[in-house]
């Protein structure tokens, strides 16, 4: 392992998030906010710390990938540790694990709060609430990435295939910083335009802004206590375009600013995302229909709901928990399926669902022909043993943290259901589940075990298992496996 | 496809029937009641089946693992159709997918049940009842391979392995239909103890017998309303602990028979088994201590629970949808993982288990050392990669099957958890579940739609999935695939 790089690396991001502190600062100045001093003083812990980690300049500057898995997994930990220290100074979270427990969720984009009053805090707290979603959206390191040339040797690409979510990233461009810019840059056209949209539709400034910062991320922090309920249609309309777009894979968009549409639409998982996020909402609004006044109404609010469950936001219009058991049972699995890879959203993602599938299908097939030897493609290319191997493994992890989770947490005392979504909502990333966790309902009912399991839960899922679970096994430490990619 | 020689093996099981339909007939008989004509026409139907399907005898006696897999699939589906015949003749249950549901709950060794009242049926039917459960638990086509010498060229050999379950099946003998009347010899014996045992425990005859057949089967009939509630403790522990060993691979008691007893413990899966359900029993043990007197009596409920839900039999003494969350929990995941392979218990098995996550233990291991190769073994051999190819596709298989149902069933009206633990409870072959189909409820407060979905469910689950997906696969139909294996 390279421990300085390591280091330093870490001590970048945190003089980044000194910086990103900056705009809630402002936002406290205009508002003429008490909370001001209680980001200054996290902004000048952040400094110092930063300061000492960077002081200690490595001489080689190569990463490995394990570097690169060790560095992200550590850098959201430190990034949440201290993203916290704003809501527990300034008493507004008076718990520092609640505080934690927001700031993971805010970074990880899961939108799951301890809060049964979200109006009660200040509005410059509720920006950087809202702002966690926008800068774990996309991903810290590669914000760091953007603004920051690191490395040579393919070291940088490591971090980012480390960070970002789904089976497998390649490069946009030949340069992952610049790769990195794009994205940054197609991730902030599209919010800027989600926020003119929302002004447009007459939605207030501050609300348009942090509502924006919710959906990008698919995070799903409101700044009211009814979610999106209270705003008027036409901004929860664009609030569902948007939550649907922002779970697409961005390599898609990179595509089409480049004009090649066919390339863009020739993704499988497009369209699989597509489908299943339409069956989804064919299926809820049929079978909702009677709750509401007209069939409109009942698509509204389906779709609103499939888009905000199937992308991880969380964001809610109404109460989805008393809606009838089949609905719920749709949104549970389209919770678990989870958005495109190489979205901001969470879950499983659709592309590993896809290459399951295809992997079952495969099986099945040898089956009945022993001696045919059939090939599996995605996207027309053909898929690398490996790229199964870590699907496959990642399907049997998930599994396995899943049960782990829900054992620890039902020792809690409340009911199943609500002990089986609050794990699948916090694993996946997506924030609300179903019962006392459900849209109404908030975390605050658990113990302070079960909140550092879904702390736990909530990293694992963002970063995808891997980096954190390979920050815990031993052998990474010893230095004669250490081979160079 | 060999289609002659499999209608004469179809001819060949429902023979077979015909003649095991002799017990209950003796059972009518002896308690002189009425419904003996309902089983004797359908003795009738099948001799008359029988005899026309083995009339078209065929010349060309080789089976190939597809058409292994054809019988089996056929086999149960007609086993099951016929066997709901005494049922619905006698009027015991007059509408016929309750009676399919019963039979097909008994065949498969699951123990679901649609009756309220089980005590309103006539001995004989009782009997019937439990004895599908002795019949299925074994298979049904190592028993006519135990009874019949059939084919020669190891066709006989697909068709145990298309029937037993578990990821691979070994012959213990050279010779499969000795390896059958091995298998089936240790089966009675077994059971034929536990009789002896329940006897000397002041458990009536008709009872012995039938809990008997319940408990070689991990099947779960009751003969009583209240299950096994309302026998004496000792009889109680007895079945505890034959419900425990007829969960363990049955190759290991062939081992022990041959005095091989350093072979048949290094069973890796053998101490699994132990190790789980001992860790399932201890923490039940301790969470339900409050509910009991003493806290034997507490770890004698756990045990009784915990083995009867590991080995997917379904008994129970008392109404544990009463317990914490954190047992039901546990008791859910046990149910999941199931018994050993090669055992009569259902469930996706513990070497399955352990298979996967060997798997994922390799392969978190190649990211942190990218270069290094690991071979995976399993009782100190090394597991050919079509082993992993066929557990993995298992597991995604049985998930997609597993969400296809439980989107179907909760479009009836029934709440969550019920819906949940229905379908964990047939498709593992358990019985009982949570909520309305709890140890006191039973499965006829769903529509009849989702009773198709519990018994295609059911015989999903007790035959593994891949022989019944097989016949729905057309490939499988055209001729110039079929190779000889």
């Amino acid at each position: 392992m390279n421990k300085r790089m390591i280091a330093y690396i870490l001590g970048l991001l945190l003089l980044c998030e000194a910086g990103l502190l900056l705009l809630p600062v402002a936002v406290a100045l205009i508002c003429s906010e008490s909370v001001l001093t209680s980001f200054l003083i996290t902004i000048g812990i952040l400094c110092v710390a930063g300061l000492i980690l960077i002081h200690l300049k490595p001489k080689d500057k190569t990463i490995f990938a394990k570097d690169g898995l060790a560095i992200v997994a550590l850098g959201w930990i430190f990034l949440s540790l201290f993203g916290a220290l704003p809501f527990y100074l300034s008493r507004e979270i008076p718990s520092y694990l609640n505080a934690l427990f927001e700031t993971v969720s805010g970074f990880t984009t899961t939108g799951a709060s301890i809060l049964s009053d979200v109006e009660a805090l200040s509005k410059s707290m509720l920006f950087w609430r809202s702002f966690t979603h926008w800068i774990g959206g996309m991903g810290v390191l590669v914000f760091v990435l953007a603004v920051l040339p690191l490395s040579g040797g393919g070291g940088d690409l490591h971090l980012m295939r480390a960070e970002s979510p789904g089976p497998s990233v390649g490069k946009l461009v030949p340069r992952s910083n610049k790769t990195a810019r794009i994205l940054y840059g197609i991730y902030l056209a599209m919010t800027v335009i989600e926020i003119v949209l929302l002004l447009i539709g007459g939605m207030p400034v501050f609300d348009s802004i942090t509502i924006s910062f919710g959906t990008a991320g698919t995070g799903g922090f409101g700044v009211l206590n009814t979610s999106i309920a209270s705003y008027n249609t036409f901004c929860q309309a664009v609030i569902t375009v948007f939550m649907a777009l922002f779970g697409i894979n961005f390599n898609i968009y990179f595509l089409i600013l480049c004009k090649n549409f066919k390339g863009a639409f020739k993704s499988e998982e497009l369209w699989a995302y597509i489908g299943i996020m339409s069956a989804a909402i064919i299926a809820i609004t049929v079978n909702i229909r009677g709750h509401f006044d007209t069939l409109l109404e009942a698509f509204h609010h389906a779709a609103f709901q499939v888009s905000s469950v199937m992308t991880t936001t969380g964001y809610s219009t109404t109460d989805f928990d008393k809606w009838p058991d089949f609905c719920k049972t749709i949104l549970i699995m389209v919770m678990c399926i989870g958005a495109c890879a190489g979205s901001t959203g969470g879950g499983f993602k659709v592309s590993r669902l896809l290459l399951l599938l295809k992997y079952a299908k495969k099986t099945i097939h040898s089956y009945t022909h022993p001696r045919s030897v059939k090939v599996i493609t995605f996207d027309g290319q053909r898929v690398p043993n490996e790229t199964f191997q870590g699907t496959v493994a990642f399907f049997i992890i998930y599994v396995l943290i899943f049960a782990v989770s829900l054992l620890i947490v039902s020792a809690d005392k409340n009911d199943l259901v609500t002990d089986f979504t609050s794990v699948v909502a916090t694993f996946n990333n997506i924030g609300p589940g179903l019962g006392k966790v459900g849209p109404t309902g908030n975390f605050n009912c658990y113990n302070a075990l079960s909140k550092i399991v879904f702390i736990l839960d909530m990293l694992l899922g963002r970063l995808e298992i891997f980096p954190l679970i390979c920050i815990f096994t031993p052998s990474i430490h010893k230095k004669h496996f250490r081979k160079k990619l």
